[in-house]
């Protein structure tokens, strides 16, 4: 084994992962490719697992950040005020709440997506006096022990190494096959023998990255708004994951015309993939008393430029236009191959540049991304038993780096098919 | 007022606090200088909350950091290996690790202080099958839930919006007078009908930052190490603040010759502002599960490029001893002022340069501040009512800024005593 | 306001209830029957929700009580050995275990209901190691905090003054129309991802009395069942309401097949309406460390003498039936009165002797019960809304008895249509 | 083994407990007497841990009882108003809390110890709007999940299965040696960054049974209550064990002179041994929702009958007297004992007829008991290593029977330092 990667067995926690599936050492990147030390070329369709949205090292943002450095301008500044945050926090404003009539107000937390997830149901708590909040089946909110205890997955949950409460896991969209899974919820709301109290905010992704790529249909989003609406219940969307464009439009849930009470964003928000997260709450509800939730990293100045930076893209109404173009060819390309290859018994996943397939044969998936590491693809898995592939693009990635991409993916699973010795079905399904 | 703070006030959530404390926007940083946007000059002994032990924008990192950015070096990985991380470990066991005959493996939770302390929590509990963790009164562990839990300050703790448990609070040193409140835990422990399970870890501050800059005496933390060997207790040190160097080695507890089980690290271990956190864990107790607790965040290789520069200060045996030299200075000086100014009812408090003055007056400290504030000297309040201003400059300050500062200090002393009108007391006390 | 009432008001906490719904001071039963201080004569439905199944005072268990008292028999024992104690498990076990091919280990918690739910939920957490328990909506099991936490009455639980964790809420059958509810308890299980642990234990009662006589099928128990056993989640069925003959066999799940690894049951197991509950375990469970959760009177000798006694009634195969023949004549009764009536809307429910009817008018039932009252009949109304009268004769009641009370129930119900107004329809429905 | 003895091995659960120290099955008892099946006759110095104050099957009581089931009194009544009932609370108010000057609201739980502590948890909560309770150390108040949680005892801790929240443990009178505990507490209070919480309540035994016959000074009492007032926290008092009598007054803590807010009283105050608990509550915090906290047994009139009975007892103030002039001859004995024989390194516990002896010889105190027991005394341990055996007589026995108790005592702490073969210091200590 190279050196290097033994230095990390040796010094790093057993708690590391990606290093395991991805075993090389990488030192450079660009747009969407990488490479490692050897000097391999990789195409990246995994993006920081939603936090390079706009590719490695934007040449934009980049010049922006490199002038900042060099200036002097303020590395770290807790929450003092500094032109930096100022800003962003215009351009923010101007750019994305303006247009889309939303008003919000922003809170940095710590800059990490988990940061914002306990914030927000820190100040759902507080203003409605209650302390249970509703989250679903498969979503993913973080590690620490507020969204841990909302996040599904049972090996992260024991890893709490206490009982995780407060909290009550209800079905997602499509959890139980032909039924409507709000009804569910619904009832228990309305049955005041339920055991189930109103809770002080419902938390979900609009697609759930890491539960499988499972995307909640639009209906069911608007009558989830409205039962939130009726019980009084403070609607959070979580778009750390599938904010940020990675859908097709900057807020995920915009196509759903819903209106969340708190929105928290991380990930892609920073642009450049330094650490960045915001939490934005309906001013009626921004009731904090000053300090009441803090973080040392929460002015993190260099992540404001490049952010700021990044919001330019959205100022050109084709952009997002040109985010559901690539979309759209990857909805073909993986319904293309879902037809071409029915042995995989696969089914297309998710929405805009997050989606991915999902295989009934058990290994499969995972075995696909093996073979595209082998053909210098990266790629991650996703969902319970790692059943889902996905394709996660730089979303302004350019047709020819998309195509590149895809290429690869179809080889892939050819090998899958060729390694796993799945038996292509002469006949008619 | 200024149109920037103005948008500030409108648009960020009313969480926002140093703000409040320091209006004005802040453009450039160097040292322990920052200019605002109508380029007047502060001195900074706040340093970001320890943050910035080493100064603004420190020239060796800013290059280093420069360089790669410019070279297109990986920005953002997970915790994929790039050659920037390696580097950060290899460079943290040989300069820090191995002179002082230390054996852990390095863990990246997100890069903020709440997270290395929520993963510490994690593995204590897991490794041991227990539930409960001790922490001490005016602990300041952090704002998510599982650190929040073990964080003293009532005002925070009821930001929670639920009941935080799994956990014990014990008196930390001195917090009865006249009283070793170790023998107290010890009791709990030692009756069974006590109601205090053994609990998995016990986390601790050598020096309480947000506390009140309360010190623990090396005896005292000697003892504590003890109860814990003899209890199989997992022994936590949150060096969150107080290390890196802010209390004259290191790690602050290398004078009391304690070997904690965890550490936990952030704020300046990433050298230049850039948020970065590090558990580290006796191999003995690194069984995590790959990706049992991960995060977007944790490979932030810019910190990681800073945060290797960083560490080339302690190559030199003579950094540490510089700055105890600072710290000496800084002790004469607060023993003097309370010496000088009686009627300020005054206590030294903390270690190193994590010093400060506790007034019993109420208002005082913060009074202090506020005139060090206009006399361009931007410096803290901690304790539960603000009572102490802590002296928080760069490790690397220069002789000249530091006596620049102190004098700005000794002024500020006198405004307050003006201000407040303080009687001198003209007969003995 | 007699006099004695009015003591009551001043006196007793205003936590009373019954005393609320039948203003008046009772003096002597015998049988069905009851009297108050001024002599008149009530018929009463209500046996004590269920405690008193053989009616007041019957005169053998009666005899057996004076000659045990006069003869200064035990009468407190903690868990000392007495004859009594020893007649009563040799009974149990001959007349109820043997024939039913059971065998279980019988606990004497604290003699009430909340109180053998509560060593029902700590044995199947100590034996699985697991935290959880699934309960059902609508499920009673006590006002003690471990019984409460699975019960599901939102104004009960909000008396806890806590937020209630450690368990899971699942639907009970019929919960939401048309579906059936275990394929959402299934699909929470075998998804890891779900949020839901398995869990320790199961808790549900079969016609769940205080939630509004729900009965649940022996489909849905048997498959409830199954789902146990693959999942190796202990099983409690919470007989204490349902059981002891009062749906028509002596544990109310025997018609549906199923073997509980844990029953709970009060009430009536102490047949004279003495307190007395006990928890039976199946040997394999039973792994109590001696002591590990007592109580002072888990040893109430008074209620052994009556509870051997009236084990009696059980020896005779006969007497099952005659309580079967009983819940027929009220189930004709019922069906009856919802065809005659079909203004009052109303559905049967419950199974046995354990039947009501539901209401779809607001406030229809309770009215019935009032004049019921007035017509000297005494009968509770169940349900989150109250929207349930049901009719709790003993079990051994005569035909005569019976046949008084279903007529003054009629008599009530055309009562409430003409009080309440409700139209008759005239045309078909 | 006795056949009897047998079929309990075979059917009882694990948990059962004194019919392992005291291995023979009862028949009868009458005042301190006890006799087994074999006629064999006992001494009674356990009074069914405090449940039989006035000794077994006390005549006059007894009488009433019988008297009343014959004539087919109210046997069970939930919480209908029955005249066994109002002459009780009648009773009650007249004979113990008028003289007391004191105005309490009487609530019903169920009729254990238990249900008492578990209402007044619920009350304190309810009426605060606050989660913690402040119990102390070696406190015991039941073994459901609500009491459970602040009892100290570890082994019925662990029993749960499931973390014990809600509750702070703070030290009780004594507990650590030379210090007043109440200083921690207040210091806990006090200091906003201490982690504790203003409680809703604080609950207290006036002399912990179980928890090894500790009694708290008056001074303790008095210090505790003032901070009560002074943080407006629910002063409860579990006078369960201590309270009817067993210290010398009917509520233990009436020397002391403090008014607690509300009063958990079970066991003797039913008088003959049958269950019966009441929870007394100041008329300003009795804002229980009807039926907010309810139960089956609430009303076992047979206890009423009784219980009105026992209170007869303290129409005559020569009672308590009498009560104090038999605890003042145990007190002599034991303090004789201790000085007469000093090897058996031994300590005199408790107050009142409620005192014991706490041996520093690891297993002495179990060994007297078992000797005891031979010599047909019952008596039984207490404190976490039942370090302690404890003298319940009867607080209405005579002279004749305490004397005969006391002799066996002696012989059986010479069997004792005999079987163990305990050194007689010979020289001076």
């Amino acid at each position: 084994m190279n050196e290097k990667l033994q230095l990390i067995e040796e010094l790093e926690s057993s708690v590391r992962s990606y290093v395991r599936s991805f075993p090389t050492v990488f030192t450079k990147a660009r747009g969407y490719k990488m490479w490692d030390e050897a000097g391999k070329e990789y195409i990246d369709f995994f993006s920081g697992a939603g936090a390079l949205n706009y590719g490695h090292n934007e040449p934009a943002m980049k010049k922006k950040l490199v002038d900042y450095i060099l200036d002097d301008g303020i590395t770290h500044s807790l929450d003092k005020a500094t032109d930096a945050k100022v800003a962003f926090m215009e351009k923010f404003r101007d750019v994305i709440m303006k247009p889309r009539d939303m008003d919000y107000r922003i809170m940095f937390p710590g800059p990490t997506g988990t940061n914002t997830v306990e914030s927000a149901l820190k100040i759902a708590r507080k203003m409605t006096g209650r302390t249970d909040i509703v989250s679903f089946t498969n979503g993913f909110h973080g590690m620490t022990i507020g969204s841990l205890s909302v996040t599904g997955n049972s090996m992260k949950r024991k890893g709490a190494g206490i009982p995780l409460s407060h909290t009550v896991q209800m079905p997602y969209d499509n959890f139980v096959d032909g039924e409507d899974t709000l009804d569910y919820f619904e009832r228990f709301l309305e049955d005041n023998g339920s055991g189930v109290a109103v809770p002080a905010a419902v938390i979900f992704e609009t697609v759930q990255g890491e539960g499988g790529i499972n995307a909640a249909s639009f209906e069911w989003m608007q009558r989830l708004e409205r039962i939130c609406r009726e019980w009084d219940i403070v609607l959070i969307v979580d778009d750390v994951q599938a904010g940020v464009g990675r859908t097709g439009t900057f807020f995920s849930f915009e196509p759903a015309g819903i209106k969340p009470d708190v929105i928290c964003l991380s990930k892609s928000i920073g642009g450049y993939g330094l650490p960045l997260a915001i939490t934005l709450i309906k001013p009626e509800l921004d009731d904090w008393k000053p300090g009441e939730h803090n973080g040392t990293f929460r002015g993190n100045n260099m992540a404001f430029v490049t952010a700021t930076e990044s919001l330019t893209y959205w100022e050109d109404p084709e952009f997002e236009k040109s985010v559901q173009a690539r979309a759209e060819t990857v909805t073909k390309f993986l319904d293309n191959m879902i037809d071409k290859y029915p042995e995989m018994k696969a089914h297309r996943k998710g929405r805009g540049l997050m989606q991915g397939i999902s295989s009934d044969i058990e290994g499969f998936s995972e075995k696909v991304a093996e073979h595209a590491f082998e053909r210098q693809l990266i790629m991650e898995t996703a969902g319970g038993h790692d059943q889902v592939f996905k394709l996660f693009p730089p979303i302004n990635i350019d047709e020819e780096g998309l195509q590149a991409g895809l290429d690869v993916i179809e080889a892939s699973i050819k090998d899958a098919l060729k390694s796993m010795n799945v038996k292509t079905k002469t006949a008619a399904k």
